[in-house]
């Protein structure tokens, strides 16, 4: 390691000795020569270092083959449909911000954000999220009011459990309503639409855990923690889903330097989760209910809860006073979903998950960006993609079910040789016709062979030319699936292929 | 400038130095105290620094707003909608790679690629293009044989220049075929493929300009260039398209110190453009028919075009010996499509636009990833995606179209206060239906404001909950551009929205 560090460290200064030169000469011709001697360098690697290369994606990154994008494209189908139905726009925001537009906004986190190197002109870091680009985006077009989605890949230098779904690369999908409004109706909004994709995904069963800040604040006032550890110590509470009590404990106590009398209060807390029997039991509870934060988050539950009794979902909902959210900027309502099992208990290997979504209320957050401070309330939910990739993979590979990777509806073959440029007159009729078509890309392929390819790839028809059907005006259209080839006239061939696969 | 250097160099002389004393003492600690330093940094930044924020995206770069992701969801739909009538499968890949994965595949190119800071661990690169990455994941997982498209931003550090829709993250739109098949019948239908794109997008006029790099190598042989300079010659005669003969002439003598003559040449040939006569007239020149390269060249693109005749297009394809392509790894043919000019005329400020796509053969590349140096013969075309937007969403603009941003088929709305319960179960029904509906998150909405928003957002439909309604046991249903209002009954509100939205 230290090696590696030091090794870095006088690549790093060669590299500025080599900018401050250039600075001083005519900066284009440096760029040429730094350009030859790279092209240089790459007809030496041509020649004798070709074999170094390390085949491999970065570190906490994978490809996505097409059987996998099949499945990707699935979930993405269900949760796009779940955000339209919803009445969401769409936004795209860049891959990268400026460093400063994420500086501060993701607590104790921050250490995992990718910066891009430094090349001369603004610094530049990878987005950890859609939310802070999602709040840069409206102080930025001065929005006060909008109900978006965006899926796009965000950026951590965690470490990876790829098995488990945790990637360095991974996608979120992210939908906010950002506006003035009246308390608690966007908020449920948000939790109805875990539920919809949860259910829509088939994924077993699940529960949604939702407590607020306010109220977690408010318990840490009242169990004598200083305001100053407010956010560490919510910090420590947001490991109880990962770690047991004793050792959140002595991170409080040891690390943090709570005192043991604090931490017990809170641990009594923390154990507490129900429904609204539980609310109303704490808003009757002699310190807690004192504490006007505390009050504040415990009405805006109630409320929240008798709107998910009208949406019908409160049986998957817990409130869950060990729910703390690890970012900064939330400062309401917070949720997260988690799987509770997997529904195929037959995979050998179940993949183990955990949180499949979260989010919650950022008041706060735009204003941070607005050159007046003002403030813009959101409230969002963010579904994270990879860990139900991950079990739906394992479900297709342990069920053999067979995806198709194409649409492909006709393979255009022939039976003899010589034909290939009836094979392409053929096919560029079809394509121009917007029927989805494939030939293989030989001069003389033999038919089995084609019929080959049908049976792997899925194509259910092969259109078969030959030299008696092309004297005949037809074309011989063959069932993959049933072997039962008929003539069909050459001008009804576009409708016959239409009307064959109009329910695939 | 230099000053701006020197600061920088400061500033990584720092981190160096921090670097190494990370590493003596205990990691975690110094992690924890870093993250401690970032959060007191941010709540000063919260109370004293936070006007200074720069509220823009980084250089080169832009947010898509939920009309321009209209415009750019129906282009995309076009496109993939061609590549998979070719049936294309779909693959994607991180968007970094390590950076030894892109050094030697760009020429002179090389000096755009964004490299990423070196935090410890792998170097990486944000990818320049989705070929490289391609070829690299072909060789990793011993593929000889795929049709894929590939959608996804790349980036490159060049000068932006916005308003004619170049940027330093932009989209680009891959398809390619990899294996060993017969000569130039999938280069024909990637030919094909450009020619559906840009006439399914109406963007005016076109032309696509074909060439081979065997031609080129061949023509420079033939004109006296040493071997060692064909590779910089070739970028010279690139710039073809943006600068005129004397000023590339000029470059090649001055700069890359060619002869004149030589280069007088090499003049003389790159203004041919033309057909199969030209191929047939260039076959018989007695210096290039002499070349063995050259020849093969010309032989194939004389195939090539007459696999162009069969599929009708080459009315819009130009064999054009200007033609080099940029990048490095071509080895056979080679393509790019221009946009003549713009069909509506009457903008005031018409975007200039020039190269929509391009591609060709590279035979070589996936070679120099495999262990073996195995060779896969592929070919492809990349679809250039920003110019497209650039000239629609001017044409959007000026032609007034309303586009909507989202597809919401119903408000549901209520005439009188109190009915905020009934909203919310009616809209969950509607919801759990697959209806696309919203509501107004105010306890309290009035109807007018209700209606409004439907003309502002073009919903259709709005279903009034009232008390006499509910008395009664119906929804009245409006039709927001006739204003006809009519009761339906519950249990029929929502097969009576889905007839009416059935043709939206």
């Amino acid at each position: 390691m230290a090696a590696e560090a030091a090794a870095a460290a006088v690549r790093e200064q060669a590299e500025v000795v080599r900018r401050l030169k250039q600075d001083e000469a005519d900066p284009e011709r440096i760029a040429k020569e730094v350009a030859k001697l790279l092209e240089m360098k790459a007809q030496l690697g041509g020649e004798e270092g070709k074999h170094k290369f390390v085949l491999k994606t970065p570190k906490g990154t994978r490809d996505y083959s097409p059987k996998q994008m099949a499945i990707r494209e699935r979930v993405f189908t269900a949760i796009i449909n779940c955000f339209k139905r919803h009445g969401a726009e769409v936004i795209d925001t860049p891959v990268f911000e400026l460093k400063e537009t994420l500086t501060g906004k993701y607590g104790e986190d921050s250490k995992l954000i990718y910066d891009l190197k430094d090349q001369g002109g603004e610094l530049l870091s990878l987005r950890y999220d859609l939310t802070v680009p999602f709040a840069r985006y409206l102080a930025m077009n001065k929005i006060t009011n909008i109900k978006r989605y965006h899926i796009a890949k965000v950026y951590r230098r965690d470490n990876p459990a790829m098995t488990r779904g945790r990637y360095r690369e991974f996608y979120q999908c992210d939908f906010d309503i950002a506006g003035q409004f009246d308390p608690m109706i966007p908020d449920a909004e948000c939790l109805k639409i875990v539920h919809e994709i949860l259910s829509d995904l088939q994924l077993g069963d699940f529960l949604i855990k939702v407590n607020d800040r306010r109220i977690l604040d408010g318990m840490f006032a009242v169990c004598g923690v200083p305001d100053s550890k407010f956010r560490t110590i919510c910090s420590s509470v947001d490991k109880l889903d990962k770690v047991p009590w004793e050792e959140v404990k002595n991170e409080m106590v040891g690390e943090k330097g709570l005192s043991p009398e604090a931490a017990d209060r809170i641990g009594e807390y923390v154990q507490l989760h129900g429904g609204l029997d539980l609310i109303e039991q704490l808003l009757q509870d002699p310190k807690l209910s004192q504490n006007k934060l505390a009050k504040e988050g415990l009405g805006d539950v109630k409320l929240l809860f008798e709107y998910l009794t009208l949406f019908g979902i409160t049986g998957k909902i817990s409130f869950d006073l060990s729910l703390a959210r690890g970012l900064d900027y939330y400062t309401g309502v917070i949720y997260e979903a988690v799987l509770l099992q997997q529904q195929n208990d037959h995979v050998e290997d179940p993949v183990s998950v955990g949180s499949v979504a979260g989010g919650g209320r950022y008041d706060g957050l735009v204003g941070m960006f607005d050159p007046k401070g003002r403030k813009v309330p959101c409230v969002g939910v963010s579904i994270g993609i990879e860990r139900i990739f991950s079990i739906l993979e394992q479900r297709v590979e342990a069920s053999e079910e067979k995806i198709r990777t194409t649409e492909t509806q006709v393979l255009v073959a022939s039976a003899q040789k010589k034909l290939l440029e009836e094979r392409l007159k053929l096919i560029s009729e079809l394509w121009d016709a917007g029927i989805k078509a494939e030939i293989l890309y030989k001069k003389n392929p033999k038919l089995l062979n084609q019929l080959q390819y049908c049976e792997e790839t899925g194509i259910p028809l092969v259109a078969i030319v030959g030299e008696q059907e092309l004297k005949d005006g037809v074309v011989k259209l063959r069932d993959v699936a049933t072997r039962e080839e008929v003539n069909i006239r050459r001008e009804n061939l576009i409708e016959e292929i239409r009307m064959r696969t109009s329910q695939l």
